[in-house]
């Protein structure tokens, strides 16, 4: 017995955003399973703002997305068929397993998700990647401390909105930067930030010289742009920036200027580093026992958005995250 | 007995380049001597690029020289005359005395310069502000470690010479970065640097990624600019990029675009710190030791520039710096 898998293929690469000439959607015929292997049937992809940068040909932490190979894509699914000692049917399992809607694992850097901990979509947000990027990006990277007053970008996202959240608990005053008086609504009643900076209508740069006038300790970047340089200019004395993304220059075709402010790291004696997630794995268990705690007594309120449409709907999916459509975690339910 | 001064003052606030509308040159009656001070003659200016940064006016790690007030600066100097208890005439003394040939101190901020040790030059040089800020900079920002590949821009300059020289004594290849072939000459034959990089007849960046083609560890930049976004595409992962300075914005009339390179830091987990040398104030007779044992012993070689003409030549000399007019520390003989 065989399986038609239903996959998105790199067609073409973008120049600026995608639209349909980027993907090609087919239909592929698995093999049957050989010893050692595991038929996967996928329930919701995790869409990241990486996967933008995925799709240049340039040198990056990870090689680009060849034409003709099925897009790179985080997924979570659930095991229908096995030759493989160490996964049963009906497992719940997670990895990269591409934009697909059925691929076969040997079981390589697939790891198990416990749906009695959390639903599927929060095991690809708040327990998944953005979680983690968050739990590491903060605490590592950022080394937060109570009293602290931490700035987030992209607040209202996967990543972003965790980063607030685990600032909260940490004993810090945060304030997020989202686009939209409803995002950022959302940040302070619902998240319990400290305040929001609507950046679509209001000035970033003053609006934290009123909100944190003795300046940010942490400025958590998903973002960059004006954005970053607002926050720059308004630093404190050993200040950490983290550099975890910077989503307003990943669908330009020419590198836009960097931060015109960076020499206030010279002025505040502040650091701007950059890290990858990836660099953290040996640690995830540790961060997900946490995490899943913190869930469990509500210091987290997980949040996902969950496209519908099935794989069909892949670039429309993506699109809505340079959109400033999501709110949270964007999964697309397969 | 009073002693007339002849000082530099900030007369206009300069837009771009200073010029002869920038400063007024002016004969001052200094009062008499009382007690708990002492009169100083100043025997050589330290002429640093940081000077243009203090006349702008914006809030930054020192205020800006007010108009009509003695233009800042650093100098050494003798003690000519004294009611004060901890300093006797004949002494040789260093501090912020102001662009001036005479100035009277009530020892705060002031040190001593043991002329057995080095010639007045080098106390403003390598042994100086320069030579704190390159060891403190490439040791405690940089935390070079033998077998690094460092980088350093303005590598002819006065602090660049010498974070090139200790990073050679740490065991570290390295490369600088300098204008014309005669600095590069200098830096490889004389200095002993590895290799140099002519930045105005080279391209800084193809010549990166064929001297060091596995990239940078540290990059030391007093530069920006193009020069710094070429050192960010080359990195190597754990990078640190050591912000000391910006000299190639420092006469821009607005803010410059930023390094638009700055998402490597992601790409290769890398860091970028400013500092100011200031904050190592406690550690100087630290390094003072270190670096004088180094001149003795022939590890570190000094350079100065001298210009002549006293301070009438002040605003001339000043200009050296930005025009790429100086090779190792410039100073101006009072």
């Amino acid at each position: 017995m065989t399986t038609t898998a239903q996959q998105v293929l790199l067609k073409q690469r973008p120049v600026g955003l995608t639209d349909e000439q980027t993907w090609e959607y087919v239909s592929t015929e698995l093999p049957a399973l050989e010893d050692g292997e595991f038929l996967i049937k996928v329930d919701y992809l995790s869409m990241d703002p990486a996967m933008r940068g995925w799709l240049n040909d340039v040198r990056s932490y990870v090689p680009p997305v060849q034409i003709g190979a099925v897009m790179r894509a985080f997924g979570i699914g659930t095991v229908t068929e096995s030759r493989h000692e160490q996964f049963a049917v009906g497992e719940t399992v997670m990895g990269i397993f591409g934009a697909t809607d059925h691929v076969i694992s040997t079981g390589k850097d697939v790891t198990r998700a416990d749906l009695a901990v959390a639903a599927a979509p929060t095991w690809l947000g708040t327990l998944g990647m953005p979680g983690m990027t968050a739990y590491f990006g903060l605490l590592e990277v950022g080394k937060v401390t109570s009293g602290d007053t931490v700035v987030v970008s992209g607040a209202a996202g996967a990543v972003g909105s965790v980063v607030g959240q685990i600032a909260k608990a940490k004993g810090a005053t945060v304030i997020g930067i989202a686009g939209g008086p409803q995002k950022c609504q959302w940040l302070t009643e619902t998240l319990g930030f400290d305040a929001a900076i609507d950046y679509k209508n209001e000035s970033v740069s003053r609006r934290l010289r009123e909100i944190a006038p003795t300046g940010i300790n942490v400025f958590f970047d998903n973002v960059g742009g004006e954005i970053l340089d607002a926050a720059l200019a308004n630093l404190t004395l050993g200040a950490r920036v983290v550099i975890c993304g910077g989503i307003s220059a990943y669908n330009e075709s020419k590198l836009p200027p960097g931060p015109s402010r960076y020499m206030s790291l010279l002025v505040f004696r502040a650091t701007m580093t950059g890290f990858l997630v990836f660099d953290f794995e040996d640690r995830y268990p540790e961060a997900v026992t946490q995490m899943s705690s913190w869930l469990e007594d509500g210091t987290l309120i997980p949040r996902e958005q969950v496209v519908e449409g099935g794989i069909a709907a892949f670039g429309d999916a993506l699109q809505l995250l340079f959109t400033g459509g999501n709110t949270g975690k964007l999964v697309l339910r397969v």
